[in-house]
């Protein structure tokens, strides 16, 4: 397998994991930077063009990563929660039912609206991730699943459930 | 930064990159299974009601990671193309801006549509992935952008000029 380096670097209001808004309804608004590093700028030619960008960052102070020693090989079991409760729940799920930073590979993803560019620093709306995270990859976003189409499993009979008994919230 | 390792492999009707539908108007329909290994079926609790997923995975025979050796660190530069023309248009992009194989960290992405889960199998539509490609993640699809949000650069400019003059493409 390889290792990832880091291809730049989010600048983001997010200091701590409990300040980025999580759980049913949480809006992810926040305008953040994504820093390249400059022996990379060529390859930000015309990505302006696009209107939003995916994001594959990684969880750098996950309870994993924190855990194994960041800048070590995050290639242990540690840190890693198979079924956990995510913040939007009441009830365990398995992790690949879920955006947890308890994964196998401590990778996130981010969809965000990319405003301008301006040399190596795209200002972007959206970002999720904290301060410093760094980034492993940017690709431009293509296209939806029309959105009649999706099946949104346990998540939807969360927010069904919210809207029923809202105080029905542990 | 951390070693990436797979959670599993993907199963596809695809044994060389020059069998994967490429270019203006490529369609993704092929039938594949994500082959997810048995540490990690946990994971996989209640990914059923999705309808979607987001398949994060490693371009293990780009260019990039041949040279290097697969199996080995693929922190080197080898490989990297950070401008370089894609199939579905005859001008230079940046890396950023493209879904080529050749970037810094080999990471790719598929969206894919879910249609049953057998144990530790997901039979699943959409794959463009070669045979055996090594799995990283899978999150759920969670929400689209609207598709009149989207602005889609250089692959829409290149979409107008096929139109316009069908013969023009080298």
């Amino acid at each position: 397998m390889f290792t990832s380096r880091p291809i730049g670097f989010v600048s983001s209001p997010y200091k701590d994991a409990s300040e980025v808004p999580k759980g049913l309804g949480a809006k992810h608004e926040a305008d953040g930077v994504l820093k390249i590093l400059p022996e990379f700028e060529l390859g930000l030619t015309d990505i302006e063009g696009f209107s939003h960008l995916i994001v594959i960052w990684e969880f750098d102070r996950s309870p994993q990563s924190r855990k194994q020693g960041f800048g070590k090989q995050g290639s242990g079991t540690h840190g890693v929660e198979l079924l956990g409760t995510p913040p939007s729940d009441n009830r365990p799920h398995g992790v690949f039912a879920t955006r947890s930073p308890r994964r196998p590979n401590p990778i996130g993803l981010t969809t965000v609206e990319l405003r301008r560019r301006e040399g190596i620093e795209l200002h972007v709306r959206g970002v999720d991730m904290l301060d410093g995270t760094p980034i492993l990859d940017i690709k431009p976003y293509l296209s939806s699943i029309p959105s009649e189409k999706l099946r949104r499993g346990w998540l939807a009979e969360a927010e069904a459930r919210q809207k029923c008994s809202p105080s029905d919230r542990s």
